[in-house]
């Protein structure tokens, strides 16, 4: 049987990852997929740099439209990135009747739901598994893997550079600033790091995973974002004495009321596993009704581990492709008639725990009326650390963890905590997580 | 489109957890299947047991044939464990063109090439995703999620009485007896534990996963098997003390030389994510050349969690029915011609890390002859760890750690040290792999 004809859209380094690996590893491929998998053509604004990639295994064009328009092209990969131009290109490949593979986190998480439906109306398969945790398995785990299930909520450390910096900071007791210059420096952020340290990019990638955990269109417009640039090394520090570590968590979940969608940075207790994921490493945590907990641990970027997912979903093509519609996985694990618009929470809705510290005049009666606002608030407290003042100083930091509530209470709270005359200086509130 | 028709053949717990999972999450399946699943008939030796489980959702049949030659029935779980009566019963329903669903590690281990080979010619699917490690969909993972890799080693904790009554001996320092008794009492454990502490079990999961991971036959009966039974809880602090957990590891690895295949009490680094892997739980990591580690974590046993591995396989029947036997997901993941017979090396070829423990008598000269005994073997040493002699003792405990050696070499240097005049009592050697 002929091989799978593919044609590549971009040759940076993922692009490479895949010919290395669809390369090194031919027979093994073959050996599981029954059919050859054949990059026929690549298509790169800048020819030279990909000559440097493709070193001659297949045709060299600058205009992408080349390989759409190409009648042997089987699949269309798309790995330029972003919303712009690989959008147009991936609609246009879709189409032309087309398979797409893509990692383009992005483009799934802002424009999947028009580019799933177009695909529907051709009936041809959108592949993207690499656009979440990297070369971890977890799209085809949650589509697939987990279909008996009622999934109840998910929570991921799903970016690499964020979790290199929050490891960094915790082992060194460094600001963020000085950490993100190093990850720069290593490699691990890039030059406008700001996807990462946002969390939008963490964002894209919860926003997909909360569409296919529980059926809905994919929502990242709706999702709450906060980045970790304003976390203190010391609220690291308080978080560890207390046994919790920080970690900024996608996390999504179905509550009666609606989806909660969310990332911020996040205590969670240091002697669960996913609190011992560090450095660039990425890990999934999913809670089902029916299996429980799972977790799914591996490199969530990289050349090579991206090429990994690539590949996966190419020879899931060989062995969907002459599959009707309905047989085939759908796009978000739900048949496409299946997949019901829910309600995603306003933040202010949604609950949780809280890590609070606030700089306090050591004077008393202080906590007092603190932990008055919060009984007020019908906020319940499960831990206080008070630091003694350091020598000659009449200032003192205060940490209180709460038990679960809503954020719109834990808000009001803090507005009235914020006026109390002893406060000095701003309240620090983090989300805190038991995963349990 | 007509529900798929399941018959079931035992109806104990895992049976249970099918019924009450499907109709708990019976419109969450659908949803993503696309199709209904019915169980419409099950077949117990006990009627009684059968009907308390069932509750009027299935008819209850004693003859698991009638089953079988029920020409409604599309597929058939099998349920009853072990490989006598069940492994009649898979090639009967084989025979009649239905397909098979089993969580029978057991069966697939030692039966497994027949079973696909009968399979093979009849053009049914035969899925055992609840045969490994029960609710972590590894199977899948390995068989369609690292397609492109090749995969170097898998190391897997894949037995949850073992790593109880490990993770119990640790936590409270008592003997190996001590604690089964107590794992035996809260259910981790059957009154004829055999099985589980003998390494049987896992030597069963290990077996499948190797065949799957290097596209090899089922090979268990050249796996070497040891269990726990005669872990003392001294090792446990020893290892502990140098920075390492014992947990029993089901290991296959693919060197120049051949495949290993083994299961035996393990010294992992303490700070390695599997060695966090506590109580019942199990975890599979992968080491897989484009995708690097991963890591796959869950329940490893229980009524819903089997279960959750049980209903995936039946939606990926859903899926994959029509296809061609060349298009589905091949039985041991490599299409079958392309399953090639590999060599398994006997145990005193493989390679890997030694803690040895020593009492000896408190003399000078005793860690000199030691240590010539290894250096004539070419072993080198990683660490060592000498006991002060107890008040009143004229011996002490002795332990070495040693770099990667073949098994073979160690076997004879601990002869030579097992002679030596100083020597009191057994050399106790336990496999210590660094899992990087």
């Amino acid at each position: 049987m002929k091989a799978l004809q593919v044609g590549l859209l971009g040759a940076g380094t993922v692009g490479g990852g895949v010919f290395n690996v669809l390369h090194r590893n031919q027979s093994e491929i073959e050996r599981r997929a029954g059919r050859g998998i054949q990059i026929k053509v690549v298509a790169d604004i800048n020819p030279a740099r990909a000559a440097a990639i493709v070193q001659n295994r297949a045709q060299i064009v600058s205009d992408a439209y080349a390989v759409i328009h190409d009648p042997e092209i089987d699949v269309v990969v798309e790995l330029i990135g972003g919303y712009g131009i690989a959008k147009d290109l991936v609609l246009a490949a879709i189409a032309h009747g087309k398979h797409v593979v893509t990692a383009n986190k992005a483009l799934i998480a802002v424009h999947g739901n028009e580019i799933f439906a177009q695909a529907r109306k051709k009936g041809v398969i959108v592949a993207f598994e690499a656009a979440v945790a990297g070369g971890i398995p977890i799209i085809k785990t949650l589509r697939e893997g987990l279909t008996a299930n009622r999934i109840e909520w998910i929570a991921g450390i799903i970016n690499g550079t964020t979790n290199f910096i929050l490891s960094e900071m915790r082992d060194k007791g460094l600001p963020f600033a000085t950490v993100l210059e190093e990850a720069q420096r290593l490699g691990y952020a890039e030059a406008d790091p700001t996807f990462d340290i946002e969390g939008i990019d963490a964002a894209h990638k919860v926003s997909i995973m909360s569409a296919i955990a529980f059926g809905i269109p994919v929502q990242f417009p709706q999702a709450y974002v906060e980045g970790i640039t304003k976390l203190a090394p010391m609220d690291i520090e308080y978080a560890e004495e207390l046994g919790y570590r920080i970690k900024l968590l996608g996390m999504t979940k179905r509550t009666e009321q609606g989806i909660e969608l969310r990332v911020h940075p996040t205590l969670i207790p240091k002697n669960c596993l996913i609190a011992n994921v560090e450095g660039a490493m990425n890990a999934v945590q999913v809670q089902a009704d029916a299996v429980g907990t799972t977790l799914y641990y591996g490199k969530g970027a990289g050349s090579e581990a991206t090429a990994s997912a690539v590949i996966a979903d190419l020879v899931d093509i060989v062995r969907q492709a002459s599959l009707t519609q309905e047989e085939r996985i759908p796009y978000l694990g739900f048949q496409d008639h299946h997949v019901i618009s829910s309600n995603i929470l306003p933040m202010t809705q949604i609950v949780t725990s809280y890590y609070l510290r606030m700089t306090v005049a050591d004077e008393t009666g202080v906590l007092a009326s603190i932990t008055k606002i919060l009984a007020d608030k019908k906020i319940s407290i499960d831990a206080i650390l008070q630091k003694e003042a350091a020598p000659g100083q009449d200032h003192t930091d205060l940490i209180i963890l709460t038990h679960l509530t809503q954020e719109q209470l834990m808000l009001e709270a803090i507005e009235v905590i914020q006026n109390l005359p002893s406060m000095i200086g701003q309240v620090t509130k983090i989300r805190l997580e038991e995963l349990s």
